[in-house]
């Protein structure tokens, strides 16, 4: 029996990593979005999968919310010396990815295999797949123009206003087979959407052929939670893009976006007085305590969770 | 006036550093070896013109003989647990290099031009060229079959012996025509060949095309300072390689290599006596101390260079 967990960076990691200690080993598969991908300094980046494996593989720098625990910055020091583009830190263990990855990349290895190699040697339990293996790459449409996601996200450090997203590519990037294994798999147990950015994170693996309808005529339960908590997005630009997109920014606003997608939203204490509301879109609403300050947090959010699926979602 | 200095790694860099602190700003131009050059992880290392720059920038490190001083190694420690290749170091802060250099070679800029902008930002004074914009690729030829250089001399320890060396592609790479301007210039004072392996750090240097030709011809004072002081060399594989080709392993044997091609050669006093038969090889032997163990040294001897080339050689 398998779980499939769709995420993107911190908030699906989180969840990710307390479904991989709540599971045995493998019966997690986790489909990680590639949208956030980019070129730079000549290396492929790919900040979500890199989250979701080093959260996995107990590297993660927690407070930070990217990157490794214990990382030095002697390569960003002496890259601004040389005059070198250091708007995106890369710290010395974290290149080492990057490099590694960039390398086996032009040598003409798929980036699902070499995320499979990398997670196998650092001893992760779950399965790790990129949405894809061809590149899609997700695009801010601002008043300022067309920014490529992290120019947008971490360059601009989310300041122009967002007008629309889209996903360069994703009419020419087949889903991973793997992905549809998953999916179609008999002994697939539940999907779980993670409390990732709906239009950045989730949208990107939804928008892959065939993912939506396959999801809307699932026969498994199907969960997501909420990424917004109180009104306000625990990390990362969630709450502003909704209300830029012009969606209420609550997990109202968050479970609309996966009408008919998902049999149960959860949504977080603090939100339980949107239960009618959110049930009135045809989705049952369960209310559990969403924030994961800790891994006790996470474990305990993924054995609710698993529980709730269990019992049909 | 200026001086052209032929240089190779570290033996090169030290009189190299002498001569731009004897020297004032501009007076030096280093033509430095690229045949040591190659592609490892993706990255184009460089790892004499590297020697040179940080040299001249004060960032080597000198007990090491390569790379930058106060390096940290989380790289290496990551890469090792990813699987990577592993055999050749390359410290956080020394990455930045390679990172920004294999970007802009990438982007179409030449070797030179990166040197230039590199060596400017980190405030070098002497200018700093690489033989050539093509790629020269050193190999050595073994009873275990040709390697390439960096394999030879880091992987393998120059463990395996040399049969003979040759320069792939030297036929198709052009010197850099700021090095033949340099060469021609009639400001050119003096043409020094630093005590860097003849066999595979001047070597390549001389057999770009017409090199040779233009320093036995050049009527400017040629001097070249032996890299072997008493039979031994200071830093490197010089030793073995003179053994394993069947030269002398001695300063001799070095001189041999230059003849017809310096006025003046310079050996250390430990090597005093071998001045007759090396006159005996139609060049002046100049007795200096050679052995550069600090800036002291390596501008003392610089200077006692410079006088001999005023002097005529």
């Amino acid at each position: 029996m398998t779980i499939l967990t769709l995420a993107g960076g911190v908030g699906g990691a989180k969840l990710a990593l307390g479904l991989d200690r709540a599971l045995t080993a493998g019966e997690q598969t986790v489909v990680v979005n590639t949208g956030d991908d980019f070129e730079h300094l000549g290396l492929h980046i790919a900040p979500d999968i890199d989250t979701v494996v080093y959260t996995l593989a107990g590297l993660a720098n927690r407070e930070q919310g990217w990157g490794r625990q214990g990382e030095s910055w002697a390569f960003m020091a002496a890259l601004g010396a040389l005059g070198g583009e250091a708007w995106f830190n890369l710290g010395d263990g974290d290149l080492a990815m990057h490099v590694t990855r960039t390398e086996r990349l032009r040598g003409g290895e798929a980036l699902s295999s070499i995320t499979a190699d990398i997670a196998a040697r650092l001893g992760i339990a779950s399965r790790i797949l990129p949405m894809s293996d061809q590149p899609v790459r997700t695009v801010i449409e601002t008043p300022e123009g067309d920014l490529a996601f992290q120019h947008w996200f971490v360059r601009d450090r989310c300041g122009p206003t967002v007008r629309a997203v889209r996903f360069a590519g994703i009419e020419a990037a087949a889903p991973l087979p793997a992905f549809l294994d998953a999916l179609r798999a008999s002994g697939l147990k539940a999907l779980v959407i993670a409390p990732s950015n709906p239009f950045v994170s989730i949208a990107p693996i939804l928008g892959l052929a065939g993912i939506d309808t396959a999801i809307r005529v699932l026969r498994r339960p199907r969960l997501a939670v909420s990424p917004i908590v109180g009104g306000a997005a625990i990390k990362g630009p969630a709450a502003k893009m909704l209300a830029e997109l012009g969606h209420d920014v609550s997990a109202l606003g968050v479970a609309r976006c996966y009408a008919g997608l998902v049999d149960t939203f959860v949504v977080d204490g603090a939100d339980a007085g949107l239960k009618p509301e959110i049930e009135a879109l045809g989705m049952r609403c369960a209310v559990l305590d969403t924030v994961m300050r800790n891994d006790a947090d996470k474990e305990r959010l993924a054995r609710a969770i698993l529980a709730l699926a269990e019992n049909g979602a």
